[in-house]
């Protein structure tokens, strides 16, 4: 089939324009609809500095129904105040307002809003207003509607990030397909600054919030770019239960099989992430074990994941463990330095407290790879472990960052 | 007077030679001596892999005596298992055994033994040990020799960081003169790589230890280059009585203004640690207000220091205000946007949660100088404050550590 993109899930509708927000004319406004009443869950950022559509979004999906998500581009509506809130709302306003003229009821609390952009500035409104009526009537099921809707939603991102995923439940064929965008201000605790998935999938609203717990916390919360947790951070998925399977709940048969496909996409959409972390050359795959538990394993893997050291190191194809070593003690995870164990690629390269004899050459050749992968014991004994994923640091990033603005 | 060095202390004798562990010809062996046998106080690095010397120098500081130090740059000696241990204990011993010969009488147990450079290698024994011979009979007191040890000790760093001041205790004049190295792998708990003092003032060492600690939480501690606490951090106060002041202990008169005088020299050089950071174009200031206590003032000063947006942002003379405001959203601190404020140099560019109307041709110009100050009132209405040195992160950063190694 060809369609994998989010509009291969039956019954949703999607679609792009640029409406006026960036000044590139890249597309700064995007749709994703559900043509029929839609279960819905979403995570949000943990930053205590939230955007005004966070603040919208977590309302609106208290009661677990989503029919729409209007998102935009160039503007994160962050540190806005009163006008910045009554602008997220009139987003959802205006999107509810738009699709019931195109015969799709939906109120305007089970409309979504999210902004991503520069912080401290005003949303212009007339533009967004404009844009809403515009991309309306254009959105559609195809794969070309997915795919802008992908292309829409990116802000300094080289590459649409799509993942797709189909199973059967209940002899029905169930379809997950979700889109990413995030590559700069992305860490843990919602790492993707933004991601959707849909699903025709039918499942309550409590079983949907629970699958979305529990992969994100491996998927996205797993991924950092930057250590710089955004404050527009958002995964929601839209499940229309138009796969007319036997209804889901957290209870069901099939609901471990739906939590396992969703957490493949999830972890594809997140992979994504790191691979076009801005400026990015290589993905980087920092695998912990040996912690007394899981979270000691988190803490010991993000601080060599974020560790300026560890990403230049990695940049330059230098083998140069020590910093990977020396990340992991002082990430405040309990460690024992004589009985652990780092390898680089397969390649051990630190074990009981002293270097290996490994050959350099061979050495160099793994740090060449694009993707570099790292893997850390810690020496406790304990089972826990941590996976995540990262990218190098290159100048790239510097210069991206210190010429963006304002 | 000309000297400001450490050799300004009286009763302190310092030097560096090349012995040949770093292939560029640089000094690589530096000692520093005190004629009689002097109190010593010290602090090490809390990352949980340490170097032996680390490990040798916490055990021989206990006794709070200290007559020597000898350090080498170019191997950190740190992963290195039993054979570093040896190795580092042999430098003492043989530092030990040529001050004898020149009628300095230290012992083995009364020198510390200080490395940096790369992780995971062992030390040139032939040639430290050669070293440790030549060095011993070329050290002295000018201010060239205090020089030359301000430099021997370096690595990355581009410049030598030294402080320098006098008090008067109980009628005698007192000197405390220090000098530090460090410039990558630099964050809080212990944020030099290495720091010496040298002062003739008499002091207990239970005092000392008191006056060390105090001072160290609000210097070195609030300095962050990079994040990345390093294996060999350590701060070593040596105090002689040479001064002849009425000896201090810790409930004396002249406890508090020592200390004072103590906490001048070691902003000074943090500050110097931080304005020369790898990479560095500008010297950071960050203040944080307004927050519940000192501990949440700091994480979120430290969030703002560490973030690579907040850096490059820095770097590209860009008042992007949205990414200070948004690191101390992720740092953990209790925070209430609402009611935070954020100035960037003197000007307010946020308050009660929305932007002001700063005049941005002003902003810009604040942030071409070569020091940014950077004031964030986190808005709980606590008492809480904290102010951090760190510094830009530009191309140069990860041309410096994409290169460096092994």
């Amino acid at each position: 089939m060809g369609n994998k993109s989010i509009t291969a899930v039956k019954g949703f509708l999607a679609g792009a324009i640029h409406c006026g927000i960036k000044q590139s004319g890249k597309p700064d406004l995007a749709m994703l609809v559900s043509r029929v009443p839609a279960t819905g869950a979403a995570v949000f950022t943990t930053n205590k500095v939230v955007g005004a559509p966070v603040i919208v979004g977590r309302k609106h999906i208290r009661r677990g129904v989503a029919g729409a998500c209007i998102i935009n581009s160039g503007c994160a509506n962050v540190c806005t105040g009163r006008r910045g809130m009554d602008d997220a709302l009139e987003m959802c306003d205006r999107t509810a307002v738009a699709l019931a003229h195109y015969g799709i009821a939906v109120q305007s609390c089970d409309v979504l809003p999210f902004s991503t952009g520069v912080i401290g500035h005003y949303l212009p409104m007339d533009r967004v207003r404009a844009g809403i009526a515009a991309l309306t009537p254009l959105i559609g099921d195809s794969a070309e509607h997915g795919e802008a809707f992908a292309n829409g939603i990116l802000t300094t991102d080289l590459k649409t990030k799509t993942a797709f995923t189909q199973l059967t439940i209940g002899r029905r064929k169930v379809t997950i397909a979700g889109c990413c965008k995030g590559s700069g201000m992305i860490a843990p605790n919602m790492a993707t600054m933004l991601a959707f998935v849909a699903t025709d999938a039918a499942i309550s609203a409590a079983a949907l919030r629970r699958a979305l717990r529990q992969v994100t916390d491996e998927s996205f919360n797993c991924v950092t770019v930057d250590q710089h947790t955004s404050t527009s951070d958002t995964f929601a998925v839209l499940a229309n239960g138009m796969a007319e399977n036997p209804r889901l709940e957290s209870a069901s048969v099939g609901w471990r099989g739906f939590t396992k496909a969703l957490g493949v996409v999830c972890d594809s959409l997140a992979r994504q992430i790191a691979a076009d972390g801005e400026g990015a050359t290589k993905l980087v795959i920092v695998r912990v074990t040996g912690a007394a538990n899981n979270t000691d394993a988190k803490k010991a893997a993000m601080a060599v994941a974020n560790s300026p050291l560890v990403k230049t190191a990695i940049h330059g194809e230098d083998p140069n463990w020590g910093r990977f070593v020396s990340a992991a003690g002082y990430s405040g995870a309990r460690m024992n330095p004589d009985q652990s164990r780092c390898a680089v690629g397969s390649i051990t390269v630190f074990r009981n407290g002293r270097p290996t004899a490994a050959p350099l050459a061979e050495l160099r050749k793994t740090m060449q790879l694009s993707e570099v992968h790292i893997t850390l014991d810690i020496g406790t004994g304990g089972k826990g472990t941590c996976r995540v994923y990262t990218c190098d640091l290159s100048r790239e990033y510097i210069t991206i960052n210190a010429d963006y603005h304002t």
